[in-house]
């Protein structure tokens, strides 16, 4: 088959790896009709010979197509293209009248909820984004027998979790057990409930305290999620300065307070103890709620953590989010909310009535034993050296090589490094354009203020290698040494 | 170890399986410290010996409760107890002070809905329940395969699916291709949601579209999580006639309908051609949308299906609700709705609200290879003809034996039978728990109906031999004989 090409250096361009090169690039063709429906494939010797690929790359993306639907294997036929462009009805062919459909208020509010649109085009090769984990470093393997294990197990499990709303109780039992012995945290299973990532608990809990034109406090800059939580539930947010010791506390006139005394989110500040016992004397004068979301203080590169509000509190008004995604993998959905005694009962009716069974009951299986065995936290310890290990090397080179560009938040955990821009903004959007040509990008943190924005930047390094970071800033330098010379 | 002693037939009597009972034994005789946290375990080869049980077996349950922290093993030590009762501070440990908080408008709806409570004590060995499937006949092996696959894909799948709001398109695209073959119905990928269930696209959608105090209308007797969805938003049910011919339409002043009409839930009743083009020119002329719930369609054991609302639709004001829960597995909770253009943009903003990512994304991916490679439409089949023959029996047996209590509706497919009982409702209750008290119990009908209730059962036999239908009409014989003889 000497006649099929391929643009396959286009694609190793923009995808750091040659499966995920090759993924996209086969796919792209089938999917524009480049690849004909039926049109054969080479065999996966073919394919590795012309791109100097293993066979095995070449197997497991044709694996990978297959279970999309793109192409498909016969016994005699090979490989060959699947998937009909015209296979499905396009709109236009239906005789069905669109029409509107009248919202209740909440879906009016929703269907307005501004948008975080995705940056257009493909990711470059370097690519700063927040949120995400390193995959190299994951301890798959052993995850996948966790996993595994309970697929095999499954079957065992009839009426076993059928009632249990909040979750599967040995995950939430173990979710004690690592709070206890990480944070300090005494909480009784009966009160950690199990979330689909941590906005869905803020969601509800936004929801089930907020009536429409009911105000709450957010930091700004803050998490832009818990922004649009307030404004599904026809809230009204109050904007709270943060400093480089945090939220700074104020006599609020409000019930419910979002706060990442941590780290907060994006600036990285830890909220200082006076201010955490400033923030619950508030709370219970105000008989408000405090949402304190600890979304990434598992890695902590120097110094020592302070007592979350959940100890601190006497009261029982603390709901304290905790979440997998960022310790475990992008993918994985799981988070948990240790809930107030009277917060409990109409939070598990509230997740019962969008889901009267538990959710990703296996992942929930799975990642218990996970616990239990102890894989987690020798998982933390590893990757906490690892990360370690990268927040330094940028710390240094943002320092070393962009000084005059970005001013980094002082900041001594987590996973991204929040740094605010120091010319003026104009040139901000320029450079980050500039800078995506050349291949480098990185969260833009100016969207995470609710009132007066300022340029910022998040680089988030968690997935990106030693390399990339030396690389990435390398080049952010060339391109401010080409923009800015003059 | 000749002294450990494990109740283990009267575990047999609760639970059909051998590695079920001893599960549910040694856990319960762990966690309510009978056996004490360091306490060793039998050898498998010894327990197994004691009670005339693989190694196997043995070996599967102290996985099972090890995955759950209920016991360890050591090199050396072998299998002991890891679970501590007093491991966890209860609540009256906590120097806290518990306190009330306010919750909204919809929060206090969300905490007085009535809740259908778990039957009180285990389950018995012949459980007519319904929601089940049939795991004996499960393509275990071939699902898991492609389940293990996509684990071990995953690593690849980096940016993927983010932004898809909406479900895995691949998926969405099998989906389309799946009801376009088995139903009909032309759906585009791009207004296919999938969802967490079915009931979390009802309670989503009633959100979207009912203001407090706006009527909504549901069948009666009909599934009670439509009108717990309808009470969270603040609406107002109106109970809908059923009769032989499914729901009666009349002129409602409402906006929103949700309707069974492939198989009316719980009667099984079909909906009349004629009344499915009544019940959409009702909507044409309200501006109204009709939620169609097609929960369990997919099994028909005689005569012909009528074409779902969805393709009778020519004013895009349908939305068609399906499930996997059914055809695949209990704890498999993932289901769709194919959206009027109106409703699109707005569920997937509600449906980000909550999850930003969608959630079981390996299940989400492996069911889309299932349904690729034939294996779905294949599974479909065979089960097909399982629960015919089931569903044949089962009919049978009631109306040999039991026809002077229950009068079975007339029903065409699913995988339950819905039966009036016939003598005088004082004795149902009794009747009811007496046959409990024999091994053998049912879903109850009564709790279906949202006005003027009537005892009546609903026979689930998805899960239940052949043997056990069997066994358990015979039971129930024989207590009606004991009660009503005089």
């Amino acid at each position: 088959m000497p006649d099929f090409h391929l643009p396959l250096n286009l694609y190793l361009e923009r995808y750091p790896h040659k499966n995920t090169a090759l993924y996209h690039a086969l796919k792209d063709m089938i999917a524009s009709g480049k690849l004909e429906y039926g049109a054969k494939l080479p065999s996966s010797r073919e394919l590795g010979g012309l791109y100097k690929l293993s066979r095995g790359i070449v197997s497991l993306v044709y694996e990978m197509l297959a279970s999309e639907g793109y192409v498909a294997s016969e016994v005699g036929r090979g490989t060959y293209v699947a998937f009909r462009r015209d296979g499905l009805p396009g709109k236009e062919e239906r005789p069905v009248r669109e029409s509107a459909c009248e919202l209740s208020a909440w879906g009016r509010r929703v269907a307005e909820l501004p948008t975080r649109k995705p940056e257009e085009g493909p990711r470059p090769a370097i690519d700063f984004a927040v949120g995400y984990s390193d995959r190299r470093h994951f301890p798959a393997s052993d995850w996948n027998r966790m996993l595994f294990a309970q697929v095999r197990g499954m079957a065992d499990s009839y009426y076993g979790d059928k009632f249990a709303a909040l979750g599967h109780m040995p995950l939430r039992e173990a979710i004690c057990r690592h709070l206890q012995r990480a944070r300090g945290v005494d909480a009784d299973p009966s009160s950690v409930a199990i979330v689909n990532g941590s906005m869905h608990a803020i969601a509800l809990i936004a929801q089930l305290l907020i009536d429409p034109g009911q105000a709450a406090v957010v930091e700004n800059p803050g998490y832009p999620g818990t922004l649009s939580a307030i404004a599904a539930a026809g809230g009204r947010p109050i904007a709270a300065a943060v400093d480089g010791h945090g939220l700074v506390p104020a006599d609020w006139d409000a019930k419910l307070v979002f706060v990442t005394p941590a780290r907060q989110f994006p600036t990285g500040a830890v909220l200082s103890l006076e201010r955490r016992q400033r923030l619950l004397a508030w709370a219970y004068e105000h008989g408000a709620i405090v949402v304190e979301d600890d979304y990434d203080s598992e890695f902590r590169h120097r110094g020592r953590p302070i007592e979350p509000l959940k100890v601190l509190d006497r009261q029982d008004r603390v709901v304290y989010i905790g979440t997998f995604t960022r310790t475990m993998m992008h993918h994985f959905r799981i988070g948990y909310a240790v809930l107030p005694s009277a917060l409990c009962e109409p939070f598990a009716r509230a997740r019962q009535l969008f889901e009267p069974h538990p959710t990703s009951i296996l992942e929930q299986r799975a990642l218990a034993a996970f616990m239990n065995g102890g894989d987690y936290e020798r998982h933390l310890r590893r990757m906490g050296r690892v990360y370690s290990r990268k927040f330094e090397l940028l710390r240094g080179e943002l320092a070393r090589k962009l000084p005059d560009l970005f001013a980094p938040a002082p900041s001594d955990a987590g996973l991204h490094l929040f740094a605010r821009w120091k010319r003026s903004a104009g040139f901000y959007e320029a450079f980050r354009r500039e800078c995506r040509n050349e291949g480098v990008l990185w969260s833009d943190g100016t969207g995470y203020y609710v009132e007066k924005p300022a340029p910022a930047a998040c680089f988030g390094f968690a997935h990106v290698s030693e390399e990339e970071i030396i690389e990435g800033i390398a080049r952010m330098r060339a391109v401010a040494d080409r923009m800015f010379a003059e």
